[in-house]
Parts: C-alpha cells; sequence; structure tokens
C-alpha cells in the first residue's frame, strides 16, 4: 500500500520530509501541502507531481487524499492540528515538541484515548539511531548489569548570535536526551538541576552557554548532559552509560582514519544532519510502514505520553534553570492506554 | 515514475534483491519472476502483489510489465541473458560477474556498443560503500599526495568445508578488491601475483587459506590483498592506502564501544550482509534513480567494461595461483563508448 | 651525587619506592629505615645492604646517613615527621596526604617557610602522568581556547568490603582530581557539591557508591568527577577537558588491538599500579634529582601549598557529603613564598 | 653492585646511551671513553665525573675500571671490538649490526664460544618494546591462534636526500622487522623476496622509496613488510599478526585525543626516539641487571646468534633487492651453545 502524506508546514524540516518520503523511503507519497505562507506552499506543492495546496490544515486533514498527516508548522500550532487529525480518524506524524506546554499534550492524549486507537508519532528521531539502539541493546542484554549512571554530552558548532535563547537549550536541544534516556532506561524522570559552568565568549553576551543538565530517573540513575551550543569544532553527540559491571558508549563514527601531519584520527559530523540523517529516515520509515499496515507504530514509536513526558521534564528543567533550584518533575499518572 | 523490475533468478541474492525494492528503496516494483526453478519462481511472485511469472527469461525481458531487469542467475547464464535485455533496449543490473569469461564480457560490451547506449550496470557494490567512498574522497582531494601502495584484506568467519574452492578466493572473494582498487585509482591493473603464506588449520584440506593476492596498477601502486576465508572471529575487511604525504584507512564500523572484564572495545561485523547491507541498498537505489531518469548510472556506477576488466584480473590472478609466476593482465583497449 | 634516603613507613607504599630507588630510578639510595612495627622495619632493611634501622622516626631523620627524608607512614604522624625533617633542614618527600588535616598543613608551611626554603613534596603522582602532562599541553597551547568544563572518571574494580567507607571516596580516591585539576587549570577551587547517583549492589551495604563529585574552579570552570570504587571492570581513570574551541581528552592506554570471537579492542588496567606506574617513577626521580641539585624540585612537583588546598577542598566535599549543599571551600590566603 | 661501563664510539647514539646509563637508568656508572675522534672523547668524557678517555679500544677493553663494554662504534669496527672484550672476559653490549657481515658475526660466535660463557648482547631494541611485548604475550598465551601472517609497516617522516641508498633501506630500517619476527615467531627466516611499488616523488632521485620487503619463516608464516624512509607524516610503526583464529595489531600510542576543526584524533611520533625511547631504557636497563648479577641476559636479550642470523637474512634480501629474485636465506646450523 502506498500512504498518502499530507504535510502542514514545508519550512525546513517539512521540506526534508518530504524530500524523504519522495527520494529516499518506500511506500509513501506526498499528496497534499498546507502553509501560513501559501506561496511556500505552493512553491513546493509544485514539485510535486500531483500534490495539491491547501488553505487551512483542516482542509488538508480533510482532504481523501490524505491518509496520514505529517505535522511540521510551528510548535504553538500542533496541539490543534494534532487533535484535527485524531478527529478525522487519520494517523499524525508530529515533529517534536508534541506540544509546546504540557496541558496541551494531555488534551492531545485526551483526543486520541477517545479516538480509542493510537494515532500519534513525535518526531524523537534518536531512538532510531543505530549508536542508541546498540547501546540499548548492550543494556538490555544485561552487557554491563544494572544502569547507575549516565554522561551525555550534546554540542553543536554554533547558534545564530540573535534568537537562540538560554531557554532554547532546555527547550530544543536537551528535549532529544530527555526523551532518549525515559526510551534507554524505560522508566519517568523525577527531577532536574541546571548547573552553570563558565561561559564561552563564542555564545552570544546573554546566552549561558554550555550549560549541565542533571536528570534523576525514578530509579536513582543519575544522567549529567552537557548542552554546548557554540562548541565550534563541529556537531558531537556523546553518550556513557555506566552500569553495575561495565559501560557502553556512543562510538565515534568516522568511515576514515587519516594519517597526516603527525595526526591520525577520523571526521566529526558537522551538523545534526550529517550525524543522524539515518535515524530521521528509519522514524519515517517505521511510521510509514505502521501506517500502512493499519497499525500503532511499536516500540521504539515514540507516543503522545512520550511526547507529554518530554513537555513535563523540559518544564522542570526550565524552572530548575529560572530558580537554580533542584525541581521535582510534575507529571500525571501513565494512563493504561499508553502502557508499553 | 516507478520503475518495474523483472527478476531473473530468485535464490538468496535475488530474493534480498526483491526485499530491497520492495521494502526499503524508493522508486521500483517487482513485477515479474524468472527461475531455473519454476517451484520456486512461483513462491517468491505468490508473495508479491501484482508479480506474474515467465517460464524463460527470454519471456520476462519481453514483457511490457518489465521496465527493467535484474540478474541474479547464476553466473554461467548472465550472458546470454544481459544480451537479450540489451536487444530489448531494457536497462539491466547484473549482478557479479557481469559473466565468468573474459570473451563472454567483450561480447556483452560489443552488444551494448551497438545498441548504441550503456544500459548496463554491474554489481559491484564496494564501490558504494560509505567507508570507500569517502577513501576516495581523501585520495581525490588531495589530502594523502599521490597513492603509493594499498594494503587490504578481505576476511570472512568461515566458508562451508566442501565447494568453496581456492580458485574461489580468487573469483569470488578477491574480485570486490580487483573492481574496487581500479575504481579507486582511476586506472586499470598491469599484473597480478598470488603468495601462498601458511595455510590455517581450519581450512578445508585442499583450500590454501589464506592467500595474498598482489596487484599492480599501470601507474606502479601495489596492492597487496589478505584474503582469509576462515578467520573465524567475524566479517572484516580492511584497506589502508599510503600515499607520498599520508595514509587513509577504512575505520571500524562499531556503533558503541564497551568496557567490561578489562577489555574496552567494539564489535566486529557477523557477515558481508551486516558489514555492506547499506551499500547493497545504495548501489539498487542509484540504478533505479537513473532507470527512471531514463539515464545510464554515472560515477561509481560499474559498466560493462568494469566487468570484463575484472574477469581479466581475476583471469590473469587464476593464472599466477596455478602457475606461482607473476601473470599480466592481458586486456583490450578501452573502447571511447566507455570513457569515463 | 647519590641521594641517601631515610624511608619512614615500610607498608605496601613505603616498600614499593624503596624498589622504585634501589632497582629503577637512578641517583639514590636507601639507608635508613623506620616504621612502628620494628619487626617490620628489620625485614626491610635486611634486604638492603647498608640500610639501618631506627626506632623512631626522629632518630632517621636525625641520622648523617640521611640527606632526604621519604615519608609513607600513616596519614595522622605526617605533620610531625615532615615538620621534623625540615626542622633538619633535609629535604621531604611526603606521600599523600600531606596531613589529614588542613591546619595541620598550615602548621606544616609555616614551619616551612620559617626554615626560608621549600622543602617539601606531596605525592600527588597524576602530573607526572604523560596522559595529563599532554593534556595540560594542549591547554596550555591553546589548542582548545579556554577551558569551560572538565568530565573526570575515576573507577576502581572494587574495594574490601569492610574498612573502606563513603568518606574515603572523597579523600582517598577523589583527592588525585583535586589535586589534578587545580594543576591543570592553574586555579583554586571555590566549592564542592557532592550528588548521589543510584547505589551499586555489588558496594558494601553502607556506602554510597558511585558519588558524583561536582568541584568549581576559581574562574567557573565546572568539573564534575564521577567516583566508582566497585566499577568491576578494571582500573579507569577519564578525563577530558571541555574548551571555547575544542576537547582534549586521556586516551586509552592499550599497548595492542586484538580482534577475537566478533569484537576489536584493548585492554583495560588491572589496577592503580598497572595505570600509574610509570607516573609513580617519575614524581620519585624528579625529587631525587632536585634534592641532588640542591634545589625545590619546580612545577609540577606538588608542594606542601598544594598539599594544603587539596586537604580544605577535601574539607569542603566532606562536609558537602554530609549535607547535601553545595559548600564554598575555605582556604588560606596563598603566600607569596608558595608562588608559583 | 654498580656495573663500570667503557663507551667506544661517542657518536649521537653513543652519547645517548651514556646520557640513559647516568641520568636514567640505575646500576650502571660510564668510566671510560674511547672514539676515532679524540677529540670528541675527550669533550664527552670531560661532562663525566671520573670517567676517563683512552687512545685505543683496546685500551678501553683493558681498563680495570670497565666491567662491561658497549660497543656504538661504526659497524665495521665492530667485529675487532667485540671480540677483544670477549677476550678479556667482560660482557658486551654491541649496537645493531652486530657486524656488517655474516662471516664476521660467525667469527664472534666462534670467539664467544671459545670463551664458554655468552657475553654478547646485540641492540635490537623493539623486543623491549611494551606494544612488540604485549604483542607477543597474546601471541604466546594463544589468543589469536598459530600465527599465519604478519603485516608490517615502517614509516619514517624523512631521510636526508644524500647518502642514505636503497640498500640502507633493507640493512637500516628492515632489520629490526627481521629481528623482532624472528622473535615473534620463534623460528628462523627462509626466504626473502623484494617489490618495488611506485616510488614517491619525495624519495632521491636514485632512491626505489617505498619497498615492500617479504619473508617467509620456516613455519610458512609470512611477513610483509612495508618500508617507507620519506613519509612524511610521521614516525609509525606498525604490525598486525593474523592468527587461526583473530589477530593482534599494535595500537597507537597516542596520550591524549583532541576534538578540533572537525577532527578528533590523536598524535603520531615524530621520529624513533619519540616511539622506542623506553624501548631502549629497558634493554640497556636488562643488560645492566644481568652484567651486575654476573649472568647473561635470558630473553627476549638478543644474542650474537641473533645477530648473525639478522645479517644473513639481510644478506639474502639483499640480493633479493638486486636480482628481482626471491632468494632462500643462507645460514649455518644453530650451534647447541645458543639454543634459547
Amino acid at each position: 500500500m502506498n500512504v498518502r502524506v499530507g504535510v502542514i508546514g514545508v519550512g525546513m524540516i517539512g521540506q526534508d520530509h518530504i524530500r524523504r518520503i519522495t527520494q529516499v523511503l518506500t511506500g509513501g507519497s506526498v499528496t497534499a501541502i498546507n502553509d501560513v505562507d501559501a506561496a511556500r506552499a505552493g512553491q513546493v506543492a509544485a514539485g510535486l507531481p500531483g500534490a495539491t495546496t491547501h488553505a487551512t490544515a483542516q482542509d488538508l486533514i480533510a482532504d481523501d487524499a490524505v491518509d496520514a498527516v505529517l505535522v511540521a508548522s510551528w510548535g504553538p500550532a500542533h496541539e490543534e492540528q494534532v487533535v484535527a487529525a485524531i478527529g478525522a480518524g487519520k494517523p499524525v506524524f508530529c515533529e517534536k515538541p508534541l506540544a509546546p506546554a504540557s496541558d496541551a499534550c494531555q488534551r492531545i492524549m485526551a483526543a486520541e484515548m477517545a479516538a480509542g486507537r493510537r494515532l500519534v508519532q513525535v518526531g524523537f528521531m534518536r531512538r532510531y539511531d543505530a549508536g542508541y539502539r546498540a547501546m540499548k541493546a548492550v543494556l538490555d542484554d544485561g552487557g554491563i548489569g544494572a544502569p547507575l549512571l549516565m554522561h551525555c554530552a550534546h554540542r553543536n558548532p554554533s547558534v545564530p548570535p540573535y534568537g537562540f535563547t538560554t531557554d532554547m537549550i532546555i527547550s530544543d536541544s536537551a528535549v532529544h536526551e530527555i526523551d532518549v534516556v525515559r526510551w534507554l532506561f524505560g522508566e519517568e524522570i523525577a527531577a532536574a538541576s541546571v548547573l552553570r559552568p563558565r561561559r564561552s565568549g563564542r555564545a552570544a553576551a546573554d546566552m549561558q552557554d554550555p550549560l549541565v543538565l542533571l536528570l534523576e530517573m525514578a530509579s536513582g540513575v543519575l544522567v549529567d548532559d552537557e548542552l554546548f551550543l557554540n562548541a565550534q569544532y563541529g556537531y558531537d553527540v556523546r553518550g556513557e552509560i555506566v552500569g553495575e559491571t561495565g559501560t557502553v558508549a556512543l562510538a565515534d563514527v568516522s568511515e576514515v582514519t587519516v594519517r597526516t601531519a603527525n595526526r591520525h584520527g577520523g571526521r566529526v559530523p558537522v551538523d545534526w544532519r550529517d550525524r543522524f540523517i539515518r535515524a530521521y529516515d528509519a522514524e519515517l520509515q517505521d511510521w510509514l510502514n505502521a501506517v500502512a499496515a493499519g497499525t500503532s507504530a511499536g516500540s521504539p514509536s515514540p507516543s503522545s505520553w512520550d511526547g507529554y513526558a518530554a513537555a513535563a521534564v523540559t518544564d522542570a528543567a526550565l524552572e530548575a534553570l529560572r530558580t537554580g533550584q533542584r525541581t521535582a518533575v510534575s507529571m500525571a499518572e501513565r494512563p493504561e492506554f499508553y502502557a508499553k
């Protein structure tokens, strides 16, 4: 079966998903486009034989030529669009965040539970990265014993000098570790703290960069996450889980080793696309396969609950950033509907 | 455009390509099946909605529902099938070898030249491997200066105790290095020699395993290729090019590093599929894209000429194995038609 | 010149230093022995031609055949012995801690200042490790820009189930990082905090293992130090400094890489001796050279001030461990006498 | 006991050994100096309290203040000096080569056998390198099964444009691998061949650089040794033994890993001193210890037989270089006197 996808929001990430569906993955096509910028929607649709544009997200969702909806609009619009797709009974892939506010995420869950089946996948793509998956396999196989600690680093070469705030280090960057550690350890995050190391002179004047986010899992596993958005040297995502009998760490991802000028070594990715492109491919292929099969995507597919949990932890981390205090995560009980 | 592929030969490799076209890649479907074992053809077709079976390869090639042909039959049948596809004006992807004998390869080239356009891609997938591509990029960018030497190792954990001969170490295994070094260095191989190290007691009694194949490129670049088919510890393909100012080597491909029991390290692939699956995906996607575009696949797509050259070098290497002597490669002039 | 060393305390570490002076290093000999266990002193002296035993540390220090004193007794005895050596005008190498209490360290400094010249080297051997020295060289050369963060891990395979307390994780283990980061960054530590991750079931029931110690340097550089005394898999000391433009990390120290059974990798040291034996050799050779030259050992030799600073930070860290609060380090001004 | 060493030949290597004995190692002193350049001998002796100079090597050997002799003169003088030291019953450490010609080596063996005890250690220091020793330990423990192949590379950044001949690539450089593979595998080399890859444009016009030397061990183990004297990028000695069930390779020797400018990696040694200084220290300490103990140095100490065998293999390799033919090594039977 070919899954006919309607795409809401065709900025950078939306266009990248369209390229993925039409040129890389199997089993999908893009049949409808909506964007707040109608001209941009038209331009994108022009490059897609058979695709139509819709004046509103609602129209797109209602289109009979749309089997499933991909939401890549800006965060504040997600709730209305995702709830509408659920209302139409159509599977929806929603880029992160599911919604910026945790209560909006709860309303999405309520709509989904009312619909009676799981229709939402959130775009936390790290669960589909070969490195994290191998790490989880080692952990789950008991290869390092019970986990005790995890050390993470999330380094970007740079962010624009204007428009990227300290809060966004948490909400845009750390949210990836927030989701992936929940998945790796199979448990919720109980509390968050934020440490402020010496600031880099390469960061914008009003930005606290780097930060260290501490996350306490329900079991006591402690995660420290270095977030450094102006690390200059490359895009570098690191992780090491320390268990009772050993450790497992993400390996460097260079294809070749070069020896020149008294150095040997490999390359560091230039950006997130370079590092995670295959994970983006895999998450969306998994979604297309599940839609085609008429099922919900199973593990490791992130659900609305995962989107909600990420929002709740983000709230706590932002408060910890503001107050300088360790902050407990405030979360609802996990509904049976979202049992693993 | 969707490329409708007819598959000739549905043994292990043929079925794997079908899985690839139908479940992994974009832009293709499998519409026709032929196999010398009609029952097997039927079974495979049964799992493919809309696919028909054909009693003969000729019938499949003639089928209007077949835009392009994938030949995965046994080697001796390739010539007739590939020539027939050329005769029908249909693009053909032919698993290696293009043909076991170099004169058969020449007849394929003659047919293709008579047809007036390039229709054949040979299944040398290493050119599509991320490691070899990064290696070639470093070389071509001048990062290590002019190449002088290359060290290769090609290790399989084991081969069946019966049926895998010493000759096959050259014709089945070394042929991958034979093709890839021609591509890496952009030149032909002038001569071959074979060295016989101490035999492994794990090899079949009549098998000289490991072997070392020496290849002399036209420019004088010397390639040594350790071929070890019963290496036990894993599937390990290694390569290092030594240039005038540095070297570039394939890196290890482990996703994670584990520390346990006084060891740190990563994994070695278990078999060729584990190591090269993405290269197989990429070669066939490249072919589908080219067919859809109505063009010949360009670089790095291996042509009939590449299939012929590999056969000619294989002949020389087999004679070197028999005689113990350095053997010059006997090759025709490269027709303008196959100019890069 | 041959430096005649008197050794106070011939337990494990004292005997190891004697082996070092007599069998590995140049320019020293052991001429006198004292130990609270006279029988042990006699046994050790019996293996050293020309060495005498002394009933008290004071007698040993007064011996004309003793040019310099090595103190390897238990910590509470250090102050009296070191002060006595200073009083006798003899150079003294004192195993860490200089003294368990920071005020005792201050009294040692007072004695040394009264003597008018630097006579004391403290046994913080990591400053002499090739890894840390290379790390400091990269940092000091500006290779990674200004430092912002450092991640450390200090893992022992195990400690005895009785007798090793949680406090000792700070005072015996973390003290090595406390000294080495002061040296690496060339500044004092301003505050300490302690985090309590999930406990390992392999640790003694009353032991909080692992711990994370956070150290804030005066400049704001933040150091996180994972201390894990029952890590099982080996003795593993890790460190990565994150600077404004790059990072530098201790490399793995395996001599060979082995490929077997689908794994490739190297070894992890079995214990601290295996990892740091050359650093112990180098610190003591540096001391012997300085004594022979009649000078104080210069950089990186740890002084009484360094011993005092380590004690003051240890005090703060122990209070942080007890209270769960971030604790400012309380330290005297650095006397001009101890200017770098 | 302090070993009083007389040094014959105080060029670069001789002076380096003097520095080693007087400033690094334990148990030795330098009491006598001889050099063909008397002025140089005087200058070196002037820096050594108590050392005298001798007009001839014979005089130095006869000096009662000389317990043992270190020969670091030029190769053609070795035979006479070593035989004289043997005649005086004094242990002698002789830099490689023991003698340039294999028959001279045989005369040395004859003198030593006549003396009735082993008095000679040859300066093949790689046997004392931590990497090669770890490699041999893995091999001897059966960790990779029976050895079948070994791949070596021996790369220097550059050699002077004049005075370093192609023959010297064998006699000066490859001789290190010739010795170390005999030691690693515990057997003799049966035959040698030389391959001539494409020449580097960075080599002197009349120099064939790089070369590949093939060595066939008596058991059939095949060693390929890339010798590249103008490799530019650093001093890089590599080795991998391939066994029936696994491989063991020399690891890179960088103390730290640096991440900057989209690269991660470590350093390559700048020259042989940087790479092997500890092996030089260890070989000479082993010799001093054996002399002090009045015994011959045992394993891995290279004997006169090892010096002879290296000369015999060098002869075969040089003939292979001249003729282009595989050349059998011509060697005498190993006398019982030199049984392991």
